[in-house]
C-alpha cells in the first residue's frame, strides 16, 4: 500500500483528463451493508472505458465518509476485503485516466474533505478552464492544495461558501468555476449531482428498485439493473436525501455544448447520451461518410473496436460488404518489454493483425473513428498493403481534428494534431493511403441528429463555447 | 513471490487444459542477449487467448536453462527486471488455462528438469489419455512426481530412455504416450518441437530473419514478424540446432484428427491452421448455417467476439443485415465482488449489454459459435427480449455438443453438456428462443473444407480417434 | 499502490502518535542526485523504533517537491526504484506509529502542500492540544481538511500567514498552536526545523561533511556518519538555506518540559537527548531503584530489550548477578494467525521465552522499564514461575504511570492505566509477583540528573506543563 | 504469485544451508481444522533464526497433502487466507536460508512428491556429502530432478525403495545417504522424523496435550506450549500415526558428532540441545575464555545479541563489569539502497552503534561469539576507538575457525576464513585490536560439558567425522 506523488510548483498544470463518475443513494439503506459500494463497483466496471488509471469509491454511513482508491483497474483496486470496509447507504465512485505522464494516487478520486459543515466526497469528470485564477484567488485567502485536481478547487470553493446551506454554496461555486464539469458529491446524508451550464460532459439519472442512481453513461445504469430516467440538465443540481430528489436549476445558458467526441469515440456504443444513442450516431456517421465519398472497393473493414459501428453503416450505405480484416489482441495490457527492432517497425501488429485471406488482392476501405497524429493509421495502411491489399482507402468517421480540447478529453496538443498541420492530401500521402476521406462537419452534425447549436465540436471547427485563457 | 500447491492422492486427475506454446532458436544468438526471451514474450502475448492463468518462459544460454513462470497474464508475469534475467539464444514459452478449479503454480509450464544428459525444458499443449497407466508404470520403477501435469510424465519417459540419443529417446517416449500433444522442448543447445501422430492440436513452423520459430498458431508468427513456413506434420519431430533444422517422421498414422473446435471457437481468426484460415472457416460456417436454416428476421447480431465471423457469413448468405446488437465490456477481469440479487439474475449484463435502439421491435437472429451448458444463451435471449426484441432466433455455428473432449479442450463434463441431455426443441424451450438452429455435422465439414477424415469432431459425433480408458 | 482512508466527522480525534523526523540540506547538492534521499533513508532506518507503521521522504530539487510515502517499515517502503525518483538537494523524512486502530496512508507523513508562496513539505513529531479549536477556526475561514493530522493544521496556519515572509509565518503559526511539536519542513530551497517552547519532543542538529542535518535523536546522526552539534532549543526555529543556518528564538517559555518517557522507554539507548545519554539515564534509574528497594534474591533479569539497561544498573548497585532469563524472538512481525487456546493463555511466549536453566529454583528480580496495563507483567511472572523460579520480585524503573500523555506518546487511556486504578499492593497481587517495587518520582528525577523543572513527568505526577482542553 | 528459478547444469552445487524443521500429529485431529497448521506456523516463528529466506507448511488431511511455501519470513508467507486452506491433522514446516547467492522458490521446502505409495512431504535440515554420486546413480536409473536440494534426492531414494514398507524404505535410503540430516516427513497418515547416525543437526520430540511434536530446537516446543520429551537419537526413525509413536534404531554409529556451532552461534539461547542448554554453554565459554586470557580492562561489552551470553560469563569470571557498549538496530531488514561513501566506510553503524558515554576513555573487552572473515570485527574495533575507547581487547568465545563446514552451516569457503590464512597476531593486527584472545579448543569442549567424542568441531580442528568427497 503506498503511493508516489509529484507536485508542481505552478499553481496550475493543464491536467486534461478523461473520467467516469457514478453515485447511488439507497433510501432504506442499511448502514452496515456494502450494497451501495458493490453497486458502485459494478457501475464503475461498466464505465472502465472512461478511465483505466485509478479507481475509487467513497461511502457514507450517515456519520462519516469512508474512502478507498488506488491506481489500477476497478477489478484490481477492489477486493472483497476492501469492499467489506465500505459499508454505508450512499456511495460515489470515480474512474480516471490522466492524459499527462504524471499520474499519482494523490490525484485519484473521489477526494474526501472535512469542512465546517462536516464531510464531503467529490468525483469530477471534465476540465475547468479558470483553475489558475481560482487557485491563486483561494491561495491568497490562505487555502493550501494537496493535489493538482480541479476537484480540490471545487471543494475549496464549497468550503468558502460553507456559511450558506449546501445548495447555495454549490450555486456560488458553480458561478465561480468555468469549464466542463459533471460532478457527483456525497455528504454524510446526501447524494448530489451537478453539471456545467452547457452540459459538456454527460451525466444521467436512473432508478434502481426505488433508489436514485447517477452515472456518466446509461450503460452503467443497464449494468447494475437500473432504469434510465433522464439526463441531468445543463446547469442543474440534483440533491437526493431521505426526502427524495430535489432539482435546482442553478445556472442557465442559452447555449448547449454536448461534447461530440463522446459520440465519435469516447462513450460506449450501448449508451444513450442527451437523447442520442451512441451506436446509432456512429452508424449514421458511417452512412453519411459513404454518401459523401463514393469509393470503388471490394470490402469495407474497420479499425476495431471503435471503428466498427461506422464501418457497418458505411457498408450498408455503399453496398460494399463488411469484413473483419483486422484482428485485435484482446489481452493487450501494459507492457514495458522492449520489442525487437523488427517488431518496433511494425509495432501495431502487437495490437492488430490483418486477416491475410480477407484482404489479399482486395480494394479495401478502412473505416476509422478519427485520426489524431496519423502514425497509427500509417502503420495500419502499411500492414494491410503488406498483407496483399491492392488498394487501401481510408474513410474517417469524423472531420479533421484541428484544435485541442480544453474540456476534459485528451486530443493531444495542437502541434501533434496532424490535421492542424497538413491538408487532406498531405495526410493521405503521409499515411500512404490510396485515398483519404473525412466526413464533413455538416455531415457529422446531420448524422448526430442534434442541432449543431447543442453540440461542442471545437476540436473540429475551433468554435470553443467557453473562452479559454492562456 | 510464492505459491499455493495442492496435490492429489490419485495418480491422475483429468486435468483438461487449454494451452499455447512458442519457441525460438537464434542461430547467431548472443547468450548474453534477452532477444529470444523478448520475442517469446510477444509470441505468448499473441497466444494469450489460449490460456490466461499462468505464463512462463525458459531460456537456454548454452550452459544451463533459466526459467521464470507465475500465475497471471503474460503482461503481469513478465517485467523488464524479469526479462533481464532471461538471457540466452534459445527460448520456449507457455500459456496455460486449467479448466479445473485447481490451478497451481506447480503446474505452470514450462517445466524444467535435470536428467542424465543435462537439462531440458518442456511446454505442452494437449492432453494424454493414458497418463494413469504411464504414471503407475513410472512410479513402479521409482519415479516421483511433483506436479499433476502430463508434461512431467513425458519428461520422465525421456529420462527413462536417456541412454539413447535425444531423438531416439523422443521417439520411444512418443510410442508410449497416447493422446493429443504439441510439445516444444529446449535443451542446452537444441530447440525441439513434436506433434502427436494425428495432429490433434496445432503447431507450426516459421522463420524470422533466418531463425526458426515454433508456435501453436500462425498469429504468433505474424506478431513477432516471422514468416509462416509450414505446419509441423502429425507424428513429426523437428530438431533445431547449430546445424539447422532436421525433421524426423517418428510416428505414422493413417488418420489425421485436427481438432475442429480450434476453428469453431478456440483459435484466433487471423490464424491459419493446417491449411485453413480460421476466419474463413467461421464465415463459411455462418453461410452454411444460413443455407441450412432459413429464418425470417430483420437483423442478424452476434455474441461478441467469437460469434461475429459466423454472424457476418450468415448475414451475407441470408441478406439480412448485420448489426451490433450486443456490446461487450472489454475490461472484464477477475472479480470476486458479490453482485446484488438483481445483478445475479441478469448476470450476463456485466459482460454484455444489448443496444436497445438496435434490437427494439426487431426480429433478431442471434448467432453464437456454440452452446455448451445453455445457461448463458438463456440469459442473453432473456436480455434481448427485455430490450424489446420481438423475436429471438438462435443460430449456432456448430452442431450440438454431445460428447466431452479428452484431447485438451474443456467442453465440460458430459452431464453438463445440454445437448447431451436434451433434444433441440427442449434446448430451445430452455433458452427461451423463438427458434433454435444448429449447423449440421455435414454442413460443418463442408464449410471447413477439410475432409472429415482429417478432422476430430468427437465432441459433435462421438467418434473419438484415440480410445480413452476410464 | 493504493490506500484505504477513513475520515471522521468530528473535527478532531485525539490521534496520539509516536513519530521520528529527519532532514538534510546538501549545500553543494546536485539536484539530479539522490544522495539527500538516501541519507534520509538511513536516518529513518535508525529512527525506526519511533514509528513502524508508515514512512515517507519528500525531496526538493529547487523547483518542486517530490514525495513518496507508504504504510510499512522504512525498508519495505523504499526500493532502489523509488529512491531513484527522489532526486534533489533537500530531503525530509518521517516515520509514524499511530496508536489508534485507525491508521491510514492519508495520515502518513510528510504532507506536501502548495500554497501562495510555493510548495512546502512537513513532518511532525508530537501532539497539539488545541487542534479542535484551531480546526474549527480554520474551517470557519473556509479551510478544508483531507487528513486528521496536526500537521495539516500547522500547514493551514502557515498558509493563512503566507502574506508574511516564511519565518514570520512560522512564528505566527507557533503562537497559535499549543502542545508538543518538533517539526522538519522543506520548501523548494530551504530546510527548516522548529520545536515547541518547552522542548517536549526531541530534535537535534548535526553536521555531515559541511551540511546540516536535523534528527529526532542523535543515533540517526551517528548512523549516517554526521557529527552532533547541539539540540534545537525549545521555541527555536532554524532555517537552513544557501546562506547557511540562521536561528530564530521564536517563542520563549520559562518552563522546559522534556519528555521523561523518552529516557525511560521510547528513545534508543545510544541517543543523547537534551544533554542526557539515554543508556546512562536508564542505568542510573536501575541503580536508584536498587538503592530504594533492597530485595533478597539470587539473580537479576530484565524484560528485553528496553529493561536491560536498568537491570544492569540494578545488578551493579545490588551486587546480585545479572542473567539473561528471558529470550526475545527477534523476528516478531505482524501476524494475524489465530493462536490455539493454549498459546493464547501464555501469549507472551511467542515474544519471550524463559531460559529454564537460568531461573529454575532461583529468587528472581525482574526489572522492567514501566508497567502500563499490567497484563503483560502478569503473564511474564506466571511464565517465570512456570519455569521454576522460586520467587519473582518485580522492580520497575519508572514510577507508577497514573496519567495519560497528551503530548505525543501513547500511554493508553486513563482507565487502562493499572496504576491509576490500584495501589501498589493491589497491582502486585494482580500480576502475581512476590514483591513489586517502583522507583520513586524523586529518585527518578535524581537519576535523570536533569532538574525536575526541565522535565515533563505528567504521566507520573499529573503535572501537565501545558493545559489540555477537554 | 510467481517465482524465478535457476537450475544448474552440474548435478550438484554445494548448496550449504541453514534450516529449521517442525512437525505435529494431532491424534484426534479434525481434518477440517487448521489447528495443526497454526501450531506449525508458531513453531516456525520460533525457529525463524534458523532461516529467513523462505518458509513453508505442508498439511495432510488423511487423503492428500496440501502445501504452501514462498520466499520471505514466516509472518510474510502466511496470512489467515493462506492458513485457511491448510486444514488437516498432520503438518510439517520448514524455514530455510540458502547461503549461496542462488535462492529460489523451487528450492523452498517442504517438497511434496507423489510416488507409488501415495504422497509424501519432506523438510530437511543439514547437508549431504554424497549428493553428486547419488544424483548420478539415480539419473542413470531414469530419475529427473526439478530442484537442486538434497531433499529431492532423499525423496527419490525413498521412491526407489517403495516396494518396501515405508520404514524399510527409509532405512535403505538412510544407508545410501551420507552427511548431516534431520528430516521431518509426512505421508497422508503418518508423521515421521529421522536423524543422521551421528546426530549432527538437532531434532527433538515434544508433547502437546497428548500429541507428538517434532522440532529442530526446544524453544519451538516452548513457544507452542509443548513439553520437551527427549532428543531424537542419532540414527533413529520415529513414526507417529494413529497407533502412537514407534521408534526404530535404523543406523548405529559409535561416533556422535553434534554440531558445536549450534551452541556457539546458531541455536537460540533458550533451547536445550542434546542435553546442553545453549545459554549455559555460552556463559560457560565466556567464563572459560576469561580464565584462559586475563586482560586488564574497565568494562566488558558484547557484540549483540549472540555475544551477550558469553560476555556476561566473561564479566562474572573476570569481575570486570558488563556494560551495553553497542546498540543494535532491531529493524534491520533487507535493504538495497546504496549508502553514501561515508556510510560504506563505516557500514556497520547501520546495524550497530557505540554508546559513546559508556566506552569513552575506557579499556574495553569486546566479546564476540566467533570471527569468520574478520571484516566486521575490524569495523567494530575501529568504531569503538572512534567513540573514544582507550583500548579494545577482542575476546572470542570460540576457537579460530580454520575449516569450512560441509554439514549444513555456512562458515564460508576456506579461502574466506581469516583464521585459515593468518595466525592470531596477524588477525589482531588486521582487525586493529590491542589484543586478541580466542578460547582454546580444549577449553571450549570443557565449557560445553559434552565429551569431545560426542561433538563435531571440524570447523575448529579439521576433524571431519564423515569423509567429504571433492
Amino acid at each position: 500500500m503506498g503511493g508516489s506523488y509529484k507536485m508542481f510548483h505552478e499553481l496550475d498544470d493543464w491536467m486534461k483528463e478523461a473520467c467516469g463518475v457514478f453515485g447511488i443513494y439507497l433510501k432504506d439503506g442499511d448502514n452496515t451493508s456494502t450494497e451501495a459500494a458493490r453497486i458502485t463497483f459494478y457501475g464503475l466496471y461498466a464505465l472502465q472505458h472512461r478511465g483505466q488509471e485509478s479507481a475509487g469509491i467513497a461511502v457514507s454511513n450517515g456519520q462519516e465518509i469512508i474512502l478507498h482508491k488506488a491506481m489500477g483497474l476497478v477489478s484490481e483496486v477492489f477486493s472483497p476485503d476492501v469492499i467489506a470496509k465500505l459499508a454505508g447507504h450512499i456511495a460515489i465512485g470515480h474512474v480516471r485516466y490522466s492524459t499527462t505522464g504524471e499520474s499519482h494516487l494523490s490525484n485519484a478520486q473521489p477526494l474526501v474533505f472535512r469542512y465546517l459543515k462536516g464531510m464531503v466526497a467529490l468525483g469530477h469528470n471534465g476540465n475547468l478552464v479558470n483553475t489558475t485564477e481560482l487557485r491563486t484567488r483561494l491561495a491568497t485567502l490562505g487555502s493550501v492544495f494537496q493535489t493538482t485536481t480541479d476537484t480540490e478547487v471545487i471543494a475549496n470553493l464549497i468550503a468558502r461558501y460553507s456559511q450558506n446551506p449546501l445548495k447555495d454554496a454549490l450555486v456560488k461555486a458553480m458561478i465561480d468555476i468555468k469549464g466542463a464539469y459533471s460532478v457527483v458529491l456525497a455528504t454524510e446524508d446526501r447524494l448530489v449531482g451537478f453539471r456545467d451550464p452547457m452540459g459538456i460532459r454527460p451525466l444521467c439519472l436512473g432508478e434502481l428498485e426505488g433508489n436514485y442512481v447517477l452515472a456518466s453513461e446509461s450503460c452503467a445504469l443497464d449494468t447494475v439493473g437500473a432504469k434510465f430516467i433522464r439526463d441531468i440538465e445543463p446547469g442543474e443540481i440534483v440533491i437526493i436525501d431521505s426526502n427524495g430528489l430535489s432539482s435546482h436549476k442553478a445556472l442557465y445558458s442559452t447555449r448547449r455544448a454536448h461534447c461530440i467526441f463522446e459520440y465519435i469515440y469516447f462513450a460506449r456504443p450501448d449508451s444513450t447520451i442527451d437523447g442520442t444513442n451512441v451506436n446509432r450516431a456512429r452508424r449514421a456517421m458511417g452512412r453519411q461518410l459513404a454518401r459523401e465519398n463514393r469509393v470503388e472497393a471490394d470490402i469495407v473493414i474497420s479499425v476495431p473496436d471503435s471503428g466498427t459501428s461506422a464501418a457497418l453503416g458505411y457498408s450498408k450505405e455503399s453496398g460494399i460488404p463488411f469484413e473483419e480484416g483486422l484482428m485485435k489482441n484482446r489481452y493487450i495490457g501494459r507492457t514495458f518489454i522492449q520489442p525487437t527492432q523488427k517488431m518496433r517497425d511494425t509495432g501495431v501488429r502487437l495490437k492488430l493483425n490483418p486477416v491475410v485471406e480477407t484482404v489479399r488482392g482486395k480494394r479495401v476501405i478502412l473505416v476509422d473513428d478519427s485520426i489524431v497524429r496519423g502514425t497509427t493509421s500509417k502503420k495500419i495502411v502499411s500492414m494491410l498493403k503488406g498483407a496483399g491489399a491492392k488498394e487501401v482507402h481510408v474513410a474517417v468517421a469524423s472531420p479533421p481534428t484541428i484544435c485541442p480540447c480544453y474540456y476534459g478529453i485528451d486530443t493531444s496538443r495542437r502541434e501533434e494534431l496532424i490535421a492542424a498541420k497538413m491538408n487532406v492530401e498531405a495526410i493521405r500521402e503521409f499515411i500512404g493511403a490510396d485515398s483519404l476521406h473525412y466526413i464533413s462537419v455538416e455531415g457529422m452534425f446531420e448524422a448526430i441528429e442534434n442541432s449543431r447549436e447543442s453540440m461542442c465540436a471545437a476540436c473540429f471547427n475551433g468554435e470553443y463555447p467557453i473562452p479559454v485563457d492562456d
